[in-house]
Parts: C-alpha cells; structure tokens; sequence
C-alpha cells in the first residue's frame, strides 16, 4: 500500500510576479490547461486511487485546493500551522498517515515539479515502493543530469549497487547542495551524482524511527501532537509544537545520517520548474533563441524569455532578458540573475508592500 | 507684429508607448504639469498676446488643442488636411496669415521642444524678428552643441557674421542631416556648428516669395488654396492640394537653397525631447545613472530609464535599458536602440494592430 504525499505549502518566489503568496506557482498553470498540483494529483491517481494522495499545505492554501482539487477528500488535506521545512512536513504527514497503516509505504512529493514521461516514473515509484517496503530503507529517485545545472542539489552515487526488479539501485553516498558550475560540470561528467528530485518513499513506521533517532525534538513533538489529534487540543498544540520546531529539511535531518539510503535512478524527464529559466527550458524557443507567451513583438532581441498577460509586451534590441507583465506588477530581470529575484522580495517586504508579495 | 505659428501636427513616434496616434506627445506632459504644447504656448505669451499665436494640426488633434489650450481661439487654430512635412505646414500657415498682415514676421516652432532658459530664449528671439524684419531674410534659431548629438541636425556657420543689437549673428553655410558619432564629435570640436533647433522667422512676404523661388509646385497649390479660403469650396481644395503636395521639410526644401540666411546662436537650454534618451537627459539620474518615474523598484540595475504608470515595474540586474509600462502596452528596449522603436511600429502597423499605434 502506497499513500503519496504531496508537499503543497511552498510560496515559489523565484517565479514572482507570477506566483504570489496568495496563489503561489503549485496553483498556477505553466503549461496547458492544469495548474501544477492538479497535474501532480492526475499523475499520481494513475498508480492509487485518490482517497489515499494526501496534500499537506498551509491553512490559506485549502481553499484553492479544495477548488483546483474537488474531488480530494477534505481529510486528505493534512493542515500545517506554518512552514518549517520538508522534515516538520513530512513528519506531521507521518504521524496522520500511521493512524491508518504505519506498515504502509508513504511517497512524498513536491507539487510543483514536471514530469515529461509519466510511464516511466510510475514504473520507478514502484520500484522504489517495493524496495522500500521489502528493505525498511530510505529511497529516493534521482535524474541522470543532462546539463551542468547550478540550481539543483545532487546525489552522489555509492560504489555498492545492485539490481532489483531489473532496476539497478545506488546506496546513496551523500547529499551534495546546489553546486557552482565548475563542480556541477564535474558532477555531470563524472557519471557519480545524480539530480536530488526530492521525492523520497519509506515505511511510516521507518520515517517515524528515522525521526526518533535523528531529530529526536521533531519526534517529541510529532508525539504531542499525536496524542492531540481528534481532541479539542489539536489545533492549539499543533500550532505551539510547530512554532518551536527547527527550519530544516528531510535532506539534512534525516537522509545524510542515516544509513540504509537508496537511490532508483530514472531518466523520466524531469524539471522541477524552480525559477523562470526553467520554464524557459521546458518551451521550445524560437530561431533567435526566445521564449515568449501571450502578446509579445519584437525587434532584433535575442535569448528572451517574456509572459505577457493581456497588455502588450514589445522588446528591441535586448537580449537575455526575463519579462514577466502581470496585471499589478511588472518584472524586467536579466536572465543570468534570476536568482536575485528572492532580494527584491526582500525589499519589498522591508517596504512593507505585502500586496506584492 | 509677430505672429508665432506652432506646428503641432507630429506623431512623436519615438515616444511610443506613451506617444500614441491618437494622443501624441505634444499633447502629453513630461515634466511637472503641463503638457508639452501647453508649455510651448505659455512660453510664446510672454512675447505675444495669445490672438496672435497660431497652431497647424491635423484635424483629429483640434479638440484636443481647444481642451489644453482653451483660451486660443478657434481661428487660431489651422487644419491641415494631412501632414505633408513642415515646407506645406508653413506655406499654409502664411497664407492664412498673409490675409492679416503680409509685412509681419512670422515666427514657426516646434510644439514640443524644452527650453530651460526662457527669457534667454525670448531675448534671442526679438533679436532674429527684428533682424528678419530689417533685413528681408531668413533666420533661424541655432544652439552651441554641448555633446556630440547625433540625434540633431546641425547648422554649419558661414565666415562672416555681424553684431545685431548685441548679438553675434552668422551667416549659414549649411544645413547638415543627423550625423554619426564621428562627425558629431568634429562638429563639437570645431566650434563651426550649432544644433538646428528647427525654429525659424521671416517676413510672411519674405517666406511666401523664397516658396515662390524654390518650391513653385507648393506656390501653385498655395495660390489654389488662397482664392479657395472663405469660400465653401475651401475644405475640397484644401485636401486636394495638400493630397498631392511633396513631403519634404523646409530645411531642405527653402532653407539649404535660399540665399540670405542668418542663424542667432542661443544657448537658452533646448532640448528637442525627440525620444526617451532626451527624457534622460532633463532629469538627475540616480547613484547608479538609472531615471526612474512611478513606482519603480530596483535590484542592482544601473543606467536605466524606467516609466511606470501604476503597476509596480521591478528591474533586476539589468543595464542600459529603457522600460515604459502604459494601460495597455509595455515597452522594454535596450538604451541605445531606442530609433528601432520606429521598426516596432511599422511592424504593429503592418500587422494592422493600429490600436497600438
């Protein structure tokens, strides 16, 4: 029995001015017609029924699930007080999910990532699942990199694999943050590291133990809010328990101590749309290298990616530019800077201009 | 007696997307209050009272003019049927102020410049009427280049000059077309050229005679469209004529070919305001040269010229570029191709998106 989880609380900054705190990029629709998270749940429905996919989220994010996601179940949104990283998530997800079946396998998942070969990905999941379950490890999938990409953490692979189910599994040697470009060429290179997708799958029970061993707080905690749950307390305890609860994700509270960690590599097309270059990886641009969506003209400019929304968009002459016109707030980055996107949200929120954010 | 003829028939296609078809930039303020033909007017009426100051416009700009300049009579206001460059725009003028006074000075402006300095402007320009007026000459308005513009004409002084009531006045050798960087340098250099403002003054005899002299075709139609003014056939004529009428400026079609032509130099502060490096150039730029107006906020960007108008415009770690958001159109162009904003427009012209325009 597998109970995917999904992660749904993020607030996808580096793509602003698009993905706002209120409706952030998991909620929005970058290609086609569904909305990130809506295309998580479609892919994941293909491998269990819906009862068991399970979101976990902020409060302010329920009602645009329940819209996006009608057909999910209101307790199968599990409610964080507040964000506090992928381990306090995964480990609120675990102490509701071991209420049903602490045998059982969970998968966790980001809601706002790509996934170009969904055949593929399913065939690796169970794979995963069943190492998981057979093996009370902990199981990860990574991507063979394809490019030298400094925005993605990397996995690097352990000597020892071996083959299960026709697929070759990697210990994990350690989790490796998003790298320079001198390194990330030299990972790429080397054939050792994998891309860190950020989906993990373990036993309920072995995540709950993994917890107890090494972020012996956040297991303190989860075991107060468990005694909690279904009382009138719920809400008040589990708001007090997260408040006080580290900042820190899965990766480095859990999976790079402990031990018996494993990695199913797979090449299913993965991108986890992080910032607007990504988005501008997963378009075909056209001959003078641009990107552009909605009304766009232009006039001799080169390596642009631009969304429009209504109004018309003209470029001349530029080059290497990221424009994003949305109907309050216009952006206008270089594409090599998109990650100082996060230092204008920081300005604006040291401005006090909340509307924008 | 000086009768100032203001030409406010432009499209000011290089401010695109502010300077619109509809409402182009003679009509639309700049700087403080006032739009630019306001100013313009403003300026004339410390000169002269406002019965003698004339505007030519097409006839889809006069409501506009009797909303920003109400005190003008309507009869002030001249129509040409469609804008044929300034030699018709002038001829029409005189032969409309010829019916008045045919011994007057005429005295013809831009609608849409900046000066800075304007009794300096106004003492230089009581000097060329009265030297137009004495002399039976052609004088025009020329200003001591203070970097090398390539975006302006210049006038290539002749030998000899003389002092007028206190001013050093020029023969002109020539009228020089917008040059390259190069040459605008030598003609910095040299101290031989001033900028052409395309400020001009003659005796309406004097201007009517030169059109005679150099332009006869104009002449003809000119001589048509008097014995039609006043009468009910004075609208068809008037179209008919101007249908067929050369477009061509009076620089090159009497100016460079006339004979007796003398230049005031006047550095009274002139800006043409011809496209958004001139709207640089009249504001303080910041620390990081960058000119912002509305609600502009910056990340590491320098050298920018940004133009809001309500929405939140975000610059990040870009350089060199021009950014002007309106309701319905957003413009990002690098700094030194704004003269391909001219392309964007033909383009927008040829696929018949004339809303923009």
């Amino acid at each position: 029995m597998i109970f995917p989880v999904i992660m749904a609380g993020g607030r996808g900054e580096r793509l602003w001015p698009r993905s706002r705190a209120k409706l952030p990029k998991q909620f929005l629709s970058f290609l086609g017609e569904q909305t990130l998270v809506q295309t998580t749940v479609s892919r994941l429905e293909k491998l269990v029924p819906a009862e068991k996919i399970f979101i976990v989220t902020g409060r302010e994010y329920v009602s645009t699930i329940k819209q996006q996601v009608p057909h999910l179940s209101e307790k199968n949104i599990i409610i964080e007080p507040i964000g506090k990283n992928t381990a306090a998530c995964i480990g609120l997800a675990a102490v509701y999910l071991e209420r049903v079946n602490s045998d059982a396998v969970m998968a966790v998942f980001p809601s706002d990532h790509m996934i170009w070969h969904k055949d593929k990905f399913l065939a690796n999941l169970q794979v995963a699942a069943e190492l998981a379950k057979k093996e009370d490890c902990l199981v990860t999938l990574g991507i063979p990199p394809v490019r030298p990409e400094t925005g993605y953490g990397y996995i690097k692979l352990g000597n020892d694999f071996r083959t299960f189910k026709g697929h070759s599994i990697y210990r994990v040697e350690r989790f490796i943050e998003k790298p320079d470009l001198n390194r990330a060429k030299a990972y790429l290179n080397s054939g050792q590291y994998l891309w860190n997708t950020g989906m993990f799958l373990w036993k309920i029970s072995v995540i709950r133990k993994m917890i107890k061993q090494f972020m012996p707080d956040l297991h303190c905690a989860l075991e107060r809010i468990k005694a909690a749950l279904g009382t009138s307390e719920e809400e008040i305890v589990l708001a007090r328990e997260f408040q006080e609860l580290e900042n820190i994700s899965v990766d480095y509270g859990i999976m790079e101590r402990a031990d018996r960690v494993f990695v199913v590599p797979g090449d299913f097309g993965w991108d986890d749309l992080g910032n607007w270059i990504a988005l501008g990886r997963v378009h075909q641009p056209d001959s003078q290298g641009n990107i552009f969506q909605g009304d766009v003209i232009n006039v001799d400019s080169t390596g642009c990616i631009a969304e429009g929304s209504g109004r018309l968009v003209a470029l001349v002459g530029v080059q290497n530019l990221l424009v994003v016109d949305t109907d309050d707030a216009l952006l206008v980055c270089a594409r090599e800077k998109v990650q100082d996107i996060k230092e204008l949200l920081k300005k604006l929120k040291e401005e006090n201009r909340e509307e924008y954010l």
